[in-house]
Formats: structure tokens, C-alpha cells, sequence
């Protein structure tokens, strides 16, 4: 180890820091750029530098944003009357990608753990209050984990009581998934949601 | 996917022009990122910028160093008479880690691919000549491969003339691994490399 050169280690040992990158996979990254062009290391590295000044949270929806309100909520074109309530500013991307959804969002910024100490102050509950209105859907898509449900419940039993329609997304089996392979709370989702064919 | 800010699709198109970074990872890596701290980021930044400035190539063995020759040649405690020769040079830090190596090392850049073009001249094999002495052990350690065992062949085939013992790193079933879902040219070596027990 110590017969490499400082930079190299250097490297590696910061790549080892991102998730999901261990020693060995920042050792092949790190060998990699080693020969890559001169010219591509210096954009990566530029492009690192640079992608927190070109990215704010959308005033609106809390999403990943370049101004002060994100793309989505200014789009005309999309239905204001469709909420979508996710966990984090990267689950939109999740939505966006397969192109279906044409409502707008709102992101939470985690989800209620009491366990950690998050309860409804924590999270941007505030700003979705003053955002809901009569005759909308809200669509939860928490992620289906204790904490998500959780956080789901909650949300729904807030909005029972104004004129407001509440959906949670599908939890079941994932498509290409293997029944053998799954897990039972997801089984049970899956039987409870079945759906007429 | 256009609904994401520039700076952020612009890091997601770097990383995954990395190996075995696909368009998820580097969303994943991304987005990690940009809820890292901003001290975390420059210096990550500035790794990546500043790894080739520290790292040259050694004037005797090819490996990486940051002075001319690197360590491992200056080092007078490894043995003179035992020189290790590897494909590339990370291929020098696989061996060094396992730290039972105590000779030294010689970078090919390559091996033999008649295919692709590449003959012995294209290999540092000129400064391997100039490097091997009489009485010396070279052990050949180019990869199992197609390419690798030619490059072996063709070595021990030059030194034969010489008085140089060499030897060839062995090859058989990985530790850990399963016989049922080794190839069948593993097998072959295996049993044809076995030893006394």
C-alpha cells in the first residue's frame, strides 16, 4: 500500500467514501482515471466542483431546482389538481423518468420516525398544507417502509377530514420479481391489492 | 430527465463514463452528492483533479511513482535476483498487498496480441532485457488469458537461451471458489498444476 504514490491513495481513499464504493471498486476507478485523458479527468472534476452551485430547492415543491421555482411547477401544461407526496427530491426523477404522471409534486424530506425523533414539524408538512385544495387528488408514494407508511397514515388521516381525494401507490410484487423470492409482508400487499383482470 | 438541473445531469453524464458506473450508479452517486458537504466535494474535486500530476512513470520497472524511480527499485532491502513481471502496473499493487514478494517488478504494458496489432515491440520488453542478469529468477505473471499466456510463452521461450530460471505463477481453481462452476480450461490447469500434499 505504501509504495503508491500519495495522490493515488489520496483518490482512493476518497472515492471509497461515496455509498456503495468500496476499497477495491475505488482502486479500479482510481487506475482508471490514472490513464484516462487529461481533458476528462479535469470535467469530472469540474463537473463534482460545480453541481452544488447549480442546484437549489425548488421554493415551491422542495425539488432539485435551478431557480427558485423547479421546472415541473411552472409548467402550464402539467395538472394542478394531481399531488404527488414523495420522501425525497430524488423520487421525482423515479416518476418522471416513465413519463405518466402529470401532476405536480411536493417533497416531505424524510419520513415520520419517532424512533428518531422526526415527527410532522420535521418534515415540510407546512408548505403541503397551504398547497392541497378542495377537489384535488393526492397521491402518496412513501416508500414502502415502516417509516413510509407510517408517514402515509398520517398524511391521509390529515386529509380525511377536508374534501380531498387520498391514494397511496401499488405495493406488491415487482414486475420480472419471483413469488419464491418474495417476502411475505409484500405477498400479503400484493393478495390484499389484487386487482380484477 | 429534463426536468433535472444542468449541473446535475452534467455529473451523472461524467461518472458514467467511468467503468462499471452505469446510468443508475452515477444517479445514485449524484444525487449523494449533492447532499454531501461542501468540503467533501472540493476535496473530492480536487483529488481527481490533482492524481495525474502526482503520478509518473518509473524509469526502471514502469510502475507508478511519484520521483523517477519508485520505491519499491530504490528499496534496498528486495532482492535483486527475483524480478516479477506483470502486464500492467496495478498489477504490481495485487502482489504487493498479499506483502510475500520480496524481488521486484517489471511493467510490460501489455501483452501480446497479434490480433490487435501488438508485437513485442510495442511491449517494454527492451528494458526488460537490459534488466535480467544471469543466476536471476523471473516469474512470469501475466494474466490467464489468451494474450497473457502468449506473452508467457514468448518470454520463457527468449530467456530459455539464458542461464534464468523462470517460472510462471499458478493457475487453478480459486480459492473459495466452486469446482462445479469453474471452466473447463481452469479444471485443465488445475489438475495438470497439482502438487504433493
Amino acid at each position: 500500500m505504501n509504495t503508491l504514490p500519495t495522490s493515488l491513495t489520496n483518490l482512493i481513499d476518497e472515492l471509497s467514501l461515496l455509498p456503495g464504493v468500496g476499497k477495491k471498486t475505488a482502486q479500479r476507478l482510481a487506475f482508471y482515471l490514472l490513464k484516462t485523458d487529461r481533458d476528462n479527468i479535469q470535467s469530472l472534476s469540474r463537473a463534482i466542483n460545480d453541481l452544488q452551485d447549480g442546484v437549489v430547492q425548488c421554493n415551491t415543491c422542495g425539488g432539485f431546482s435551478e431557480e427558485s421555482i423547479c421546472k415541473i411547477c411552472l409548467d402550464p401544461n402539467r395538472n394542478d389538481m394531481v399531488l404527488c407526496i414523495v420522501e425525497n427530491a430524488q423520487d421525482i426523477f423515479v416518476f418522471e423518468k416513465v413519463n405518466l404522471f402529470d401532476g405536480k409534486y411536493h417533497v416531505l424530506g424524510g419520513s415520520l420516525s419517532p424512533l428518531d425523533g422526526i415527527g410532522p414539524d420535521d418534515l415540510n408538512i407546512k408548505k403541503l398544507m397551504d398547497r392541497v385544495k378542495m377537489g384535488m387528488e393526492v397521491v402518496i408514494a412513501t416508500n414502502p417502509t415502516v417509516e413510509g407508511e407510517t408517514t402515509a397514515l398520517f398524511l391521509s388521516n390529515t386529509f380525511k377530514e377536508m374534501d380531498i381525494k387520498v391514494t397511496r401507490i401499488a405495493r406488491g410484487i415487482p414486475v420480472g420479481g419471483d413469488l419464491e423470492y418474495t417476502d411475505e409482508a409484500t405477498i400479503i400487499r400484493a393478495l390484499e391489492g389484487r386487482t380484477l383482470f
